[in-house]
């Protein structure tokens, strides 16, 4: 890296616009949405989308519920002037939905453009050319005027293609390309003489794209650049002013909804950010960035995985583990103090009477996504008590009282330590069954007792078969309840002393096949706190197997 | 879905601010960074770093230049404790560097993290608690006293621990924990009582860091709090503001950002932006945004490849191929147009004279971070003449003129189409050697000639062998030129008509291993165009082979 990049790098210059508006407004509706992924997204992949992948993609696109679709540029070549000719001679594209084509100026490109639409219903032609000074310098050595004509002669061409096919709803977009580095003043001049060969009107309005072709400022000076734009271009109400932002600066998504308090109409990206370099804005982020502000984007990724499944396979490329609202890992909490916090979360969202979602460390609910809460709380070496218990709650429908989690949190965390990975939930019932002595019930073991003895003159007398270290014997003993006879029992037939400090009982399952677990704390002779776990179908086996697992304990 | 989320769903309120300045500030300088990839990053890992990689990544900060580093949760369990007071007692905290512990506030966590540090020159403790409204119902059933009462007590216990070890320099760092979802004048008051406890000066400043926890506003949001904060709290010049954004809605690194502009002294984040869920904001992002306007950002990724290498390694986590700077696509251009552009980006910034950078669809010189220039083009189907004529002159130094690239981009897209995947330089060259007969130089074939017979008489004789399909004869012929001689020889002794419309030749390399590489463009008696190509250490051999080359496509 060099010592001092002020000699290679300039910063960006701001916007003369001290009266700005967008920063106290707040975005109210859903805008008009443009998919540009079998565009602007498959030129960038690796491997561009053969005709199977696209058709797959725009199937995609449909349900997801995209409105507008750029599907490519007929110009290119035979493959996309075919894949785009077949969508509309084949009749799969929806009356609702309008696909949109890009075209570079020149006459022979825009009637391309023009013959793979032939017969379409309604139809975007997007006419583009870089208006910047890089790129007017560099790429073309072109003086303001030799660009603005280029803008001004396809938008002729435009007109007279549109003439020439007039069964065809059609409508104009026009970018004046890398806009976010050209000076606002000459995109505007271009795009007023754009506008006086084309005469949009409110009913019929231009789409002026407003790229940040390459992103190069903090997202603010793209609001302010959106801003500015919208208050000079004339007859604002016949322009339709569409965002298109890339990723360079990893603020991508910011600038569009910056853009959109700034008065942006629509919204062009792609699915999960694909695009070139750093990738377009995704517009599932910012659909769902909506949505969890209680704003219906128009958009639906309530089977998220599916979207994500489709267009892994389209692109072949990944979603990131940590990528908003998609990824494995964004809903997930290995930290025990994250744990507990939502832990306790969805248990008050259950005790309360408001229908609004309050989940600490969760900003939107994972059903609403498709996804179920199993992998919100994950278990390592990082985790407390509040992961483990919510673990055995889903996975086995266990509550363990507080004291119990702790004691088992231990267990957990020092097979965390000794591991060095992930626990999953066989790890964790598998520790419990150990510490617990849940499989292998030694020394002690029920073989079976006799309910029908039960009270006997107020003590309740507990009668029954054990095998101590594998040799079966009767016992009997006599308390107050049940627990305490079992007690009482194993004090006068084995010489195990245990006292009862707490006792929890509750029900797994609904119905027929509800069984019960029994978790018993208790003290012995030597001061230790042990616990137990006994789950039966019958309440009180329950109990009796606790007490014999807090003695195996002991 | 839900079909209306505004039935679970709230939107953000704004802050009242209506004469916010940040909006017309830009970043001038580099914050203090503070990377807490070992704590917050780390425990949001499905594997946690083991003690060797804990120390792998602390030496990568090192070397990276990240002056502030928090190491971790003393308090959380012997691991991390062990790790920590390990750094301290072996003497690998350079003296320019500061360590940072973050603890709860309770008497025994505060103990054990202090003395973790037992012994340090300098260090950090950075308290915390929840100060959010979700946060005191939901989690703690506290009021906002209680709340309060906690940071106070917190802090007093700081202050008198450090009383206990006047040898080492503390400072501290307070968390008004959940601060972005928490009301701005409870999070002043709670700072300020802190304050009142800590007594921090402008040469001993305390540290607020202002947390977005959960991401869930828009990025102007968190700048808005942050401004209204930083004028609120008293005696500003005591206090430092530390930045700390997660990334749930995708806009991290503009609130990171905005939060700069707003008065925003330091940034907390991760590499890469790992940490809990969406991640942390990007520490490497943030700084290299500066980097690109030209400020230094006191972070060094000259060899981005070797950090991205360790943070894989530690983190077990991908970075993505669309991350800002780091991805493996984010330098590239498959389509033919952008090509073109960082083609023509290229050589005018060898002819300018300035130091600026300034190639279209490269926002950073990929050199900068330790990359070269191979990547920046790759061919697809996508891509047109210009791409596989940069492939060519990276790869073989060829510079092709303008109709022989358009000749030849034909035969790559063929196989582009016909492959359905990138093409890598080996493929190219191969269509390369085969449809210029490099490789099969069939039917024609030079066996040698001789230069000896050079000028007679005003006019270039060329006599030579060649083999005509795998048949060797002598041939000769006149011309005013080697090349005229040649096409003469080819005309008189096998018939074959070619007229030459265009020659170029270039020196391929420098100094004693140079090559010559000849062009020509030739005319077939029934009106086609041919190109061929020959490269031999001799320009005048080259040249031959140029001809024979063409005679071969004829």
């Amino acid at each position: 890296m060099l010592r001092d990049p002020s000699i290679k790098y300039r910063p960006f210059p701001q916007v003369d616009l001290p009266d700005r508006q967008w920063p106290s407004q707040t975005i109210t509706k859903a805008p008009r949405w443009l998919s540009t992924d079998m565009r602007d997204g498959n030129q960038a992949l690796i491997d561009p989308m053969d005709s199977e992948k696209k058709q797959r993609f725009f199937d995609l696109l449909l349900k997801v519920g995209v409105k507008e679709i750029e599907v490519g540029f007929p110009s290119a070549g035979a493959t996309e002037f075919d894949f785009i000719s077949g969508l509309v001679q084949n009749g799969k594209i929806p009356d609702d939905v309008i696909v949109q084509v890009l075209t570079q100026s020149r006459r022979d490109l825009i009637e391309t453009s023009f013959q793979s639409l032939k017969g379409a219903k309604q139809a975007i032609v997007h006419l583009y050319n870089a208006v910047s000074p890089a790129w007017r310098r560099i790429v073309f050595n072109m003086s303001q005027t030799e660009v603005k004509d280029i803008a001004i002669t396809g938008a002729k061409i435009l007109r007279d293609e549109a003439a020439k096919q007039p069964d065809t709803d059609w409508h104009f977009e026009y970018s004046p390309e890398t806009f976010s580095t050209a000076e606002l003043d000459f995109s505007l001049e271009v795009c007023s003489a754009v506008m006086d060969v084309l005469k949009p009107t409110p009913g019929k309005p231009i789409i002026f794209n407003l790229p940040a072709t390459v992103e190069a400022a903090t997202p603010n000076i793209y609001a302010d650049q959106i801003e500015y734009f919208g208050r000079n271009i004339p007859n604002r109400d016949s322009v339709v002013i569409s965002l298109h932002t890339h990723n360079d600066r990893g603020t991508g998504v910011a600038a569009t909804e910056l853009g959109l308090l700034a008065g942006g109409d629509r919204v062009e990206g792609c699915l999960f950010g694909n695009g070139e370099r750093t990738g377009n804005v995704d517009l599932v982020t910012v659909a769902l960035n909506m949505y969890t502000h209680g704003l219906d984007p128009k958009l639906d990724f309530s089977d998220i995985d599916e979207v994500i499944k489709t267009v892994e396979y389209c692109n072949a490329l990944p979603v990131h583990p940590r990528h908003p609202y998609a990824g494995e890992l964004v809903f997930t909490a290995f930290s025990g103090s994250h744990q507990d916090a939502i832990k306790k979360g969805f248990a008050a969202q259950e005790q309360r009477n408001d229908q609004y979602w309050d989940v600490p460390y969760l900003p939107i609910d994972p059903k609403d996504l498709g996804r179920d809460y199993e992998a919100v709380i994950r278990v390592n070496s990082q985790s407390g008590k509040g992961g483990v218990a919510w673990v055995l709650e889903q996975d086995k429908g266990l509550k363990l009282p507080k004291r119990m989690q702790a004691d088992f949190s231990r267990v957990v965390q020092a097979l965390a330590d000794e591991t060095s990975r992930e626990l999953n939930a066989a790890d964790i019932w598998g520790a419990f069954g150990q510490h617990y002595h849940l499989a292998d019930d030694r020394p002690y073991e029920l073989v079976d007792y006799d309910e029908a003895r039960g009270q006997v003159g107020g003590e309740r007398v507990f009668a029954g078969r054990i095998r101590l270290n594998g040799e079966e014997r009767s016992v009997s003993g006599r308390g107050n309840g049940l627990i305490s006879s079992v007690i009482a029992a194993l004090r006068d037939e084995t010489g195990l002393e245990l006292e009862v400090l707490d006792y929890q009982e509750h029900a797994i399952g609904h119905g027929a096949d509800a069984q019960a677990a029994a978790y018993v704390e208790c003290r012995t002779a030597d001061g230790r706190t042990v616990f137990g776990i006994g789950m039966d179908e019958d309440v009180a086996t329950a109990s009796v197997r606790a007490v014999l697992s807090a003695a195996n304990g002991a």
